[in-house]
This record gives C-alpha cells, sequence and structure tokens, in this order.
C-alpha cells in the first residue's frame, strides 16, 4: 500500500465520512450510485458482506473475505479483482475515509444484460461496491446500557428453501416488515421465526440464548454469522457449555438471558422479550462475561489485521 | 400536459432509448442512478409496478397505478406523489422517449436515515423512480412461434408468510436460482413451486393450465397479476370455465395446456415442462384463442389510456 500513500493523503479530506469503490473506481462515498436499470437493484441480484474496524485493526478480514467469495459464487457472481484484490481494496478505503472504528461493507451485484442478449442473469457482468464508512452500530448507546428490547413478529424469515440465509443478502422485506411490528410493539428489533415455529435471526444479528448455564444458538434458518463464530471460540475459552441446534421459540423467550451478535455491534445482550422482562431488566450474567472478554480480546487484537 | 409539449419535443432527441423520472426530476434513463446507501437497494425495500403501451395506448394505466398504491401502503411508504401526478408522470416518460410500445415502470423506494436518526425504515423518506424504454418482452420472437420450454426447479418461491408476493418487489432471488436451474436444464424458464408442492408463479409471469377444457390458475403464492385479471375477463367472455384454486406440481406439468402471461408478454402458451412435450410441440388451441382474443381487444382499444 505504500505507493498509495501520496494519493490517499491528498484523497482524504473528500473521502472523509466515506470512501467508495464502485465498478473499479474509487470515489466519495456520496457519489456511488448504481444505475436503476441493474439487476444489483432490481432483482435484488447482490450479496455482500460486512467486516468491522475497531482501533485501525480489522476482525476477522480474511474469514469475511473468504465467506463474500462463497457467496459469490453460489450466486454464479465472479467479479474481475480477486480475493488480495479486494483486501487491497478494503485496505485502501478505510485509510481514504481516515477512521480508526469503520463499517466497511463489499458488495458484489449483477449489472443488465447488453442490447439484445439473452435476458438472463447468466448474460450478466457482476461488479464490486464497496465502502468504508465511520462505524455504525445497530444497537444504541441506551440500549447497550439497558440491553435490547426484542419482541416475536407474525412475519416469518424467509426460508433456506427458497434463498440460502448463509449467502448474506439484501431480500430484507421480512426483517424490515419485523422492525414494523417492533416499533408498533414497542420493542427495538423483531427476532424472526421460521414456519415451524423455530427462532431464526433478528434483522443483520444471529441470536443466543442462555438456559441452566447452557449457550444455545439456532443451527439454521439464519446467517453463519462471523461474530457467532467468535461466540463459539468465546465459549470453549472460558469453558461454557454451548449447543447449535433448533431452538423453538417458547423455550427462546422462556430463557435465562438472550443476546444478540453482530459484525455492527458485537455482543448484545437482550433484557426483555415480548414484553417478558429477563433477568431483573438488566443484561445477564453469562452474556456480560462473553460481551467483556470479546471487546478486551479485540483491544488485544485477536483475530485483528492492522490497516496500513 | 399541453403545456409540456415544447420542452417535450425539445427533450426527445436526448431522452430516446429510456427517459426516467427519480426523486423529482426527469432525466434519460442512463443517468437515472440510486445512492448506494439508500435502503431500496441495501435492504430491497421497494415495490414497483409495470405497465404496458402498445400502439400508443397504456393497458390498464389506472388499475397498474391502484396497486401501485396499495403496494406502497402496505409496505408503508407515501413518496410526495399523489396517483394524478403519477399519471402524468408516466404520460410524460412514453412521451419523451418517443416510442409507440413501452415498457413503463413505477417504483418507489426507501432512502435511508438522516445521520442522527434512528435506524429504522419508519424514519427513512421514500420517493419515486420511474422510466419509460422502449417495449421488452420475457419471450423472444422464436418461443412466441415454438411456445416456451419451461421447468419446475427445487428452489421454492418466496412463502407469502414472509413477503405478500402481491406487494410487487424485487426479492427475486428464488427466481434468479430458478433461472439458472432452468438453463441448466435447457429450459427457457422455471415455474416455482411452494413448500407443498403447488404452483406459484415464475420470474414475472403468472401461470395456468388448462385440463379438460377448464382454465385453472394457482389462487394464491405469486402475484395478483393485471394480465391474470385480464385472462378471467377473457375467460368468461370466450365461455371458458375457469378455477381459481391450488394446483399441484402433477396436476400442472400433466395438463392439456399451460401458458405464462405477464404485462411484458401478454398471453405466452408453453410446449414444453420438464422435458415432457404438451400437444405435440404446438401451442395448444384454447392457449391461442386466449392470446389472440387478447391482443385483437387491445388492438381494438380494450383497456386502453391514449398517451396524450
Amino acid at each position: 500500500m505504500d505507493a498509495m500513500t501520496d494519493e490517499i493523503a491528498t484523497l482524504r479530506g473528500r473521502y472523509a465520512g466515506g470512501a467508495a469503490y464502485l465498478d473499479g473506481e474509487f470515489m466519495p462515498l456520496a457519489e456511488a450510485k448504481i444505475p436503476v436499470t441493474h439487476w444489483g437493484y432490481r432483482r435484488s441480484d447482490v450479496t455482500y458482506d460486512v467486516v468491522g474496524v475497531r482501533d485501525g485493526r480489522f476482525f476477522r478480514l480474511d474469514d469475511h473475505i473468504r465467506r463474500f467469495r462463497n457467496s459469490m459464487t453460489a450466486l454464479h457472481m465472479e467479479p474481475p479483482e480477486g480475493d488480495a484484490e479486494i483486501r487491497d481494496i478494503l485496505m485502501k478505503l478505510v485509510l481514504m475515509a481516515d477512521v480508526r472504528d469503520a463499517y466497511v461493507s463489499m458488495e458484489c451485484l449483477r449489472a443488465s444484460p447488453a442490447p439484445g442478449a439473452l435476458r438472463h442473469p447468466a448474460s450478466c457482468r457482476s461488479y464490486l461496491s464497496c465502502s468504508a464508512v465511520p462505524w455504525i452500530s445497530v444497537v444504541s448507546p441506551e440500549m447497550e446500557v439497558r440491553g435490547m428490547h426484542l419482541m416475536i413478529p407474525k412475519v416469518k424469515r424467509i426460508p433456506p428453501s427458497s434463498f440460502d440465509p448463509r449467502v448474506k443478502n439484501f431480500h430484507w422485506g421480512d426483517l424490515t416488515e419485523g422492525m414494523f411490528e417492533a416499533k408498533e410493539a414497542g420493542a427495538d428489533f423483531a427476532v424472526l421465526t421460521d414456519e415451524t415455529g423455530n427462532v431464526t435471526e433478528g434483522p443483520g444479528f444471529n441470536v443466543f440464548c442462555i438456559v441452566n448455564g447452557r449457550v444455545i444458538t439456532p443451527a439454521r434458518g439464519g446467517l453463519d454469522g462471523i461474530t457467532r463464530l467468535s461466540v463459539f471460540e468465546l465459549c470453549e475459552e472460558l469453558g461454557l457449555p454451548l449447543e447449535i441446534r433448533d431452538v423453538t421459540v417458547e423455550e427462546f423467550v422462556n430463557a435465562d438471558e438472550i443476546f444478540a451478535c453482530t459484525t455492527a455491534g458485537g455482543i448484545m445482550p437482550a433484557t426483555r422479550i415480548d414484553g417478558r422482562i429477563l433477568g431483573n431488566d438488566v443484561p445477564g450474567p453469562i452474556s456480560m462475561q462473553l460481551k467483556e472478554t470479546f471487546w478486551q480480546k479485540r483491544a488485544e487484537g485477536w483475530h485483528g489485521t492492522e490497516v496500513l
């Protein structure tokens, strides 16, 4: 990245607040726009991934790029950039945006068929849209202290037989409807179930519950989250028994503790669900132990890659 | 529209090939681009409708605008423009694009929350993106003659419990995957089933089958198509018995005739499904009667609104 240093220093002013890379070009985020004709928008024919930067260090950068590549392959997409180039682009974006704490997105979307070509996704090229912006958390500072208030909405999560949730995607209609149901119910977020009454995930986060000291998370119906994977590692390190299996809504709602986890927020304890108050309305002890260990290890450089 | 005539005449050259209206401004389609930060793209938080123009006449314009308004309301969206204004915008776009046969799209999408606002869709304004382009048909001239070749893919249609298919939307991941399965199988298009094995719809079209002279279409799991509604009217006029009910994949695949219908293609007979050849590989008689009556009535101005 050394050859870029001067260029980056020059551009920083313009790129502060958000830097983007779109279809082969770097630009300020405010200038990054997608043609309305492209199927990435018109058919939500796009996959993405998000990696966090805290204190100038990416968290599990290569794990995110690996998952992003798997998602692109699942959707039959192959942009011009290889994994090493994607890594360089993300690094450069964080430097341009000039932030120590960043939310870094990588997306691959399909264009539209050339005139005269068959109107089939296989006729369309795919291209990258990446960006780095100052850190965004899904939880407000208030929620960080009091815990998240969750609810179970009527809308069901799109099932894996229709769209594999492990391929991170923008099919958020169900999650968006869940957010309106949550607002109506006075909750912060919805956690969606599947048709059989098992818990899946919320808008942008995985969920865990804790029952009799056991840490439990749904085996399917949601993203194979990288923060979720990190929780698995923390459970092993802390000697907490972990169960990855179907979780019914009854078990979840009646658990001792509940927490959510995501790149954009880390580990986020919940204190209410469907109006039920958990643990005297304060984040539970095992959730807090996981949350504190997570951030402590992050500060020590766990799975970190310096931005340079 | 008279006051606009001079302006339109001036703009026609620039707008030929495609005219757009985006967030309050008219522009050539090639300039219509959406910020990558907007949730209409990032969360596919958008609804749309498409109306056809043939021989300078919209088909069922007010029915499309009414459905579009219902879809926006279902998604809690309210753009600044009322229905009469949307009607005027679509008229103007067709005049600008200077085409007698046009594919006219209206979309409403959510922006992103203002800085500091709650990251909730209720915090976001919604805006329109509309366009008129020369007529696009989902069927090629070759398919028009030989009939469509269909197949039933493994992927299932997103269920109504996750996203109501009557709210026309860009959650096309399942339909796109179906198109890849169709390509693999050597077919033109996939017709998706639901989890219980009932037929739903294909990528952008409703389906009908004909068994013992009865015209049958799935009652649910797909769009309440406006061309589908027109087929209901044609059945009544032609004295064809109509059944709107669940259709199992077995009944569908073994039907006497099959046809698809959509704004972008009208009534489109199929001649093969899952490799099975229907009616000696030529479009069936009832399908053809419906198709010919449809276009004849269209030519006579049925449900038409002059572009002027």
